[in-house]
């Protein structure tokens, strides 16, 4: 019987060693449409991702499956399970069993404690954060400046650049996308973008790249399709993002708690629209974009 | 010190006791357009609400707090906590302490084992469903004749009356809504509708609702402006609704669940167009609607 391969001790702060299980995130159906005749369509392909901790049983995640192993890092860290990637030493996802092993270099001392207190949280209505969630809110609170800032035009560009971007959205709809920009919004593009069925393990995906391209995100903006609700504002001050830029609206949770935090909230944003809900010092107004508005 | 009033014995499968702790579902606020210009808006107003079940602490559900009670109830149903209303004493809510507490008649015999098992799902991504949500999935399948039928014709009035209908969604967006309807669709508008920052919420009121009115679901449809993801598929099924309608798309675990259990599942329905995913063998086509689509 073959003995498993040993592997050498980790580096202090070493990142985890992710597997690359990636799927294809749409799937091609035959509907009937409005007139009774036949088509093919895209939808989004979904599955579930049970993840095990040590070999423990944490959570089922419903996901595209375009890059599981950042979900999985980011979902540890901004639940606060983890407090770094270095505690992390693999992410091991396997569809043929739908399974999502993290092996820890320490363990979670208090898992069970942990992860005893459900909060089901707003958005689909009945999210699942654990109770860590919430805490040493306070540590999270940005400083007013100098960083964070981001120019009507930059914002122009982005919205512009979203726009453009070819997309799950696109082809099948019914997914949410995330995408991390530099706050200057250069046309390089978005440093990361993801989609999912769900814009929180959109936002973890994106959390789970951070941590592995080790990228601060004093000086980012995050776009997200999705509504700006207290989890999703929570998940960005996590990452250390100070402004969220939405296609969609907020929440009232969602604002007292960016508020709290000293973040941007931008809504409805698209073209040249947008409403700013919080943070307005955050934007530098540009009198000649709004003329041509 | 006055004593607690005892109550009379319930009478066999008598409907619970509910509270009538109703809140506005928005709030005003204040916001910067892009050039500039202040304004107040509507936004939607959730707060928390956690469920206690015989003073345990079961979840906690981010709600507008339109029906909490419905909610409640609609939610421990749908999560087979309960098998039935009558199971149920009373649900009383009470805002002061964001507190919902659910009296059982009977108690809930293994709540430890029932609420072990945490399941994340898809939609916002990360819902929560306990391990028993799909037990029992066969025992939900439909059959295929003869009730759960509806015409083209009864969808497209039902669509025109939504498109219509007076809602938070018009008033502040960023919810969903979803509505019961006979599945002939007559002139009186929906059985019931309701809206939530969720759309499981929504449903689960709808749940609720349906318990309180002993109203069955064979023929009836379910409209919901949300994705069509496996949970609204289950939850459709477990209030015995054979027929969802969607604004939005489908996914394609929501696809299987609905084909498996014989569903009719439409999406992308608005005006005179829809998309039929699966079930059209439920629908009465016709040519005149077709003709003049």
């Amino acid at each position: 019987m073959p003995q498993p391969t040993l592997s050498p001790p980790p580096a202090p702060g070493a990142l985890p060693w992710l597997s690359q299980a990636r799927l294809p995130p749409t799937r091609a159906i035959e509907i009937v449409d409005e007139r009774g005749e036949r088509r093919a369509i895209q939808i989004p392909d979904e599955r579930p991702l049970t993840v095990f901790v040590d070999r423990r049983e944490l959570v089922t995640l419903m996901t595209l499956g375009s890059r599981p192993e950042l979900l999985v890092l980011g979902y540890l860290l901004n639940q606060g399970l983890v407090a770094a990637p270095a505690q992390v030493e693999s992410v091991t996802v396997d569809w043929e069993v739908a399974a999502a092993a993290v092996k820890l270099r320490t363990g979670i001392a208090d898992f069970e404690a942990r992860t005893a207190r459900r909060v089901v949280t707003t958005g689909c209505g009945q999210g699942t954060v654990f109770g860590e969630i919430s805490a040493g809110l306070d540590a999270l609170v940005f400083a007013s400046s100098p960083p964070g800032r981001v120019s009507q035009r930059a914002l122009q560009r982005m919205l512009a650049a979203m726009r453009e971007l070819d997309s799950v959205y696109r082809m099948a709809g019914s997914v949410h996308g995330t995408a991390l920009w530099p706050a200057a919004v250069d046309t390089a593009g978005p440093l990361f973008f993801v989609e999912d069925v769900g814009r929180h393990n959109a936002v973890d995906t994106v959390a789970g790249w951070m941590a592995m391209a080790r990228v601060p995100g004093g000086d980012k903006l995050l776009y997200t399709t999705g509504r700006l609700t207290s989890e999703m504002v929570m998940k960005a001050a996590r990452i250390g993002v100070p402004m969220l830029v939405s296609r969609n609206g907020v929440t009232a949770m969602g604002l007292d708690l960016a508020r709290r935090l000293g973040m941007a909230l931008l809504g409805r944003a698209a073209n040249h629209r947008f409403l700013c809900y919080c943070g307005a010092e955050r934007l530098d107004w540009d009198a000649t974009v709004q003329a041509s508005a």
